[in-house]
């Protein structure tokens, strides 16, 4: 199948290219850059060299229509919405990873991001979290990518919020990333000698995130969920690790619980509930999976601890596994690798 | 004045030995290891060569008492508090950097730790939190000083606990270390290959220090108190950093907030409030501060951040002005200094 | 086919068993460990979860010939000498991680490791660096897979000693490496506060790779060569680059020596010549190739800067290399990866 | 006394004003900076807060020329040789942090930076390093900073050479910095997620300290030195490490050369030679050492390992080492401060 990425020389869109690159059933077919148009890919990340020598262009969607049959689109938010409408209503079906199809609710969006500018595909746009939206994936046109903390906050807290064993109203994220989630471009945020051996929490209580965690977890919950989200910057490329407290609405034994994410999991390839041991970053960093574990403490509280690497699963590869969905392929198919570990 | 440091060699021993290098009225007398005796402190840690090169010896109570005015005892909780009864009782002065006189209720003492050897002068221990004892701690003779995560999060809870503007069994601590806390000890835990480029969540719900911190709030707020403390291992050396949850007793401003925390911390050296950034490790790493911000959320919760260097405010430096204040001398002594930053 | 490995819970073990279960034709069938026996190695190595969940245990010869095809030893040296000829005499291939059949001349092996306990099988290995060996590695029955060191050196040097461009008695290798090489073991040498954030010179002209590298560039150009060889532990886990210095035996232009490169491994599927960037570790951390560059300087020297991943070119996926040459597969089978860059 | 520091805001700047604050005859008169003029020093670096919160300006000669008796230009090399004539003319004392005074030739300044403003002044500029040159320093009214990869390579390589002891045309030096090096200005080069865990060789053959580094060899040996200088850039913010190989002009003892050490340096106070141990980056960083050690190997080669603190010996540390020198205060005045080494 020929697929093409619109975006690719961003940290997401090279990811998308390694993993692509990869997939048995997938001809990169155009690659796009605004920064490095007329660059092969490989003078912009070397390590490419002799594996994907393709030149990236500028975004011509003539183009990009005529040679693909599926699209992603790695664009910052805000860029996304004025490119993704004339690709499907060309008939292409798009892989999102921007925000700006995430939401069901416009108003939430606008709150957030900006004035939308092709809110009519809104309602178009499936939000690509297989584990827990697989059937409408496979007959979308336009999958909305996660975020990469909702990815991880939303599989952690599914099976506890769907069948009501925590108070919506309880919940506490507490997050920490790696500093890729930030991208490539340039700021003092990301500069080596201010993220080395440093650690800070940054938009305490207002990152964007938190209203699209908050969106999903009101659906399920026929509520509106409002929720408190402290994200923090870690001093490595990769993963993040999420520390969630909520209260648990009865006396339930942890075993229980850990029953609960068995059950809601247990078929599922790209999650695995750990009952010996607490999740670590180098335990998926590398790999489509998420690790998901948990603790019940004193006064009935329930502390989730979850973790994914933030350019896999919680971006490029789960673009992948979504295209695996669409394309009605093995949904590992290309993604069957553990982590490094070292 | 003549110091010794008993447990010279291990990473807080040697931090007490750098600040008391740089302490202008200090004579450091004997320095003591078991598992480097007759070796010069600075064949074990070679950047103090020709600035501290004593030889360490093994302990040998009765020279340090004739050489000594104040003792530091830099050991493993359990061993400190075999010998802390041979050091005070021939009346000199220690400063114990160990959990062994942390606490007033002996049963919290040995449910978390171990029976204890020396119960008689737990009593006799004062609490070495200069900000929040500082009175009881001159006329001390035993100062146990405290550890480091209680001494982050207890100058980050005290203002609003002690004024009742958050609800004591509201607490949740999810705080972040270097692993210089894990001391200098061979643990695959502290194995470069294993941290480095990590992040986990470590004893969750059972670090000991979560009963430290619960005995001093449970004292300040007249209550029993039970919170959730989650402690997480960092890449880094140096450094830590809690983000503390709790419930608001009331409708309060954030400026409200803040202003407690002027009041309570204003005549404080060490402690320093941030209304316009958040706390990082890189502002406080090398320093003897503790920094604190906090953020009103949705809700009426209050999130706070704050850091200490876990080797300096939170052991060795705390330490000092201990000694500081034992010696009645200005509390700054030999360190006022601010961190690298880079 | 069936493979085992014999000491599967060390760095390098760990290694081959992620790159023997991504391996297409590989079937694992048994996994030794000394310190792990009756673990799972997925309770050692967590990442491993739902992808290898094989019961490690201890070394029994007779149950590793019964059931494997081709061996992998990856034990330190001085132990794989007395196991490797059990196996090979039982008719089993062994591809042998550990120095002790690197060797052409036992006295070599004898000064730098100690005495040999099966120098009859000295002769038999063949040293298992295939862009240079590879006739041979296809016959054998017993591949010394070469140290990370001397993978990145020889392949840098192999072209230009080859055609006496540059005088085998003028090299100096300044080689900086990853905290893996130094293995699981703990010491304090590996321990995370003494690594991050630091660089050391170690072993100054005393490395046992030193002596290796000898062996081969004399062979190749028939004079006993004495080189300098500089080791350096680089805060990092993953990569090895070597930074090589020599002096050309003529006027030679840079353009010319690249050509040597070009010509010597255009054929080559793990080695890269660059021309127009110099390689750098995350190029080729993740992956099996040797990245190559140099540059000509005053008074005709030529610095040649070289990288490898010291776990995969370095050891594990070379010894994989050298299983698709022993089993007559394409070379690249289950190593065909791009390093992850990020 | 008054002293100014002209670009207060870079990293070496900012490491001029911790050091200047630390410094007990100093009194912080004026700091500017262009990028962030009108801010408050503690804005920019909040590590600052509480002890430094001066406010940064706009650069006006007037004003410092009236409030300074000595002014540090933290510049970058070209914006100095503007600014040094009218501070200098003025009757103030300029120690200069740029490389704008520190050759001799024009010409050679001319070759590897650009054409010189004011080039009347060179020779007037005295080479700040107190080691080799504490004579012309003290009686000096611009002192011209060295650079960092200069100040070890010199420092390491005096000795033999001064006393003809290796040959100056066989000098190669593999150096290795920390980031902080490539200072605070954005570029993909000094990106966390593109250094973090990385390890390159840069500028390989033409960095511009290579010229620095032979003019002042070439005074020294009374010929044209021309050597091979290799730098390469280290995921660590602080320190350089240097590996030098040089030809022994004569067969002598290892002994014997750490003599000519400890001769050249037994009297100064920031230069460590190591007879028993290796320079390691964590004994110097955080400190104005410079330690020294050396390995005699086969073939009459030495190789001299020395290490600084990039950003105090060599640069901000050594300016108020020359200060010192220039205002007549012990030479240590204020940095008597062993490193952190965690």
């Amino acid at each position: 199948m020929k697929v093409s990425v619109i975006g690719a020389t961003g940290y997401t869109g090279v990811e998308l290219v390694r993993l692509l690159n990869e997939h048995p059933n997938i001809e990169l077919s155009l690659l796009t850059s605004n920064s490095f148009a007329e660059n092969k890919i490989d003078e912009i990340y070397p390590h490419l060299k002799e594996e994907v020598e393709i030149i990236c262009h500028k975004l011509d969607i003539e183009q990009i229509v005529t040679n693909s049959e599926v699209v992603f689109t790695a664009l910052p938010h805000g860029v996304s919405m004025d490119i993704v409408p004339k690709l499907v209503n060309r008939g292409v079906k798009v892989i999102d990873l921007s925000g700006d199809y995430r939401y069901q609710t416009l108003a939430t969006y606008e709150e957030y991001y900006q004035k939308h500018a092709s809110p009519q595909l809104l309602s178009q746009g499936v939000y690509g979290l297989p584990e827990l939206n697989r059937k409408k994936i496979k007959d979308s046109n336009l999958v909305a990518n996660p975020g990469c903390y909702p990815t991880v906050s939303l599989l952690a807290l599914a099976p506890l919020l769907k069948t009501g064993l925590i108070d919506p109203q309880s919940i506490i994220i507490d997050a920490k990333s790696g500093a890729t989630g930030a991208g490539r471009k340039l700021s003092l945020g990301t500069h080596f000698c201010e993220v080395n051996n440093n650690f800070k929490a940054y938009k305490v209580g207002q990152h964007r995130h938190r209203s699209e965690i908050e969106e999903k977890l009101s659906i399920w919950s026929k509520q509106e969920v409002k929720l408190n989200f402290t994200p923090h910057l870690l001093p490595v490329k990769r993963g993040i690790l999420a520390t969630i407290y909520a209260d648990l609405t009865d006396d339930i034994a942890e075993l229980e619980l850990f029953k609960q994410y068995q059950n809601h999991y247990q078929e599922e390839l790209f999650v695995r509930v750990r009952e010996d041991n607490m999740p670590e970053l180098k335990y998926v960093a590398g790999s489509n999976y998420c690790d998901i574990s948990l603790k019940v403490t004193d006064g009935n509280k329930v502390i989730i601890v979850a973790t994914i690497d933030n350019l896999i699963k919680g971006s490029a590869g789960q673009a992948v596994q979504n295209l695996n969905l669409l394309a009605g392929w093995e949904e590992d198919l290309g993604l069957k690798k553990v982590g490094l570990y070292l």
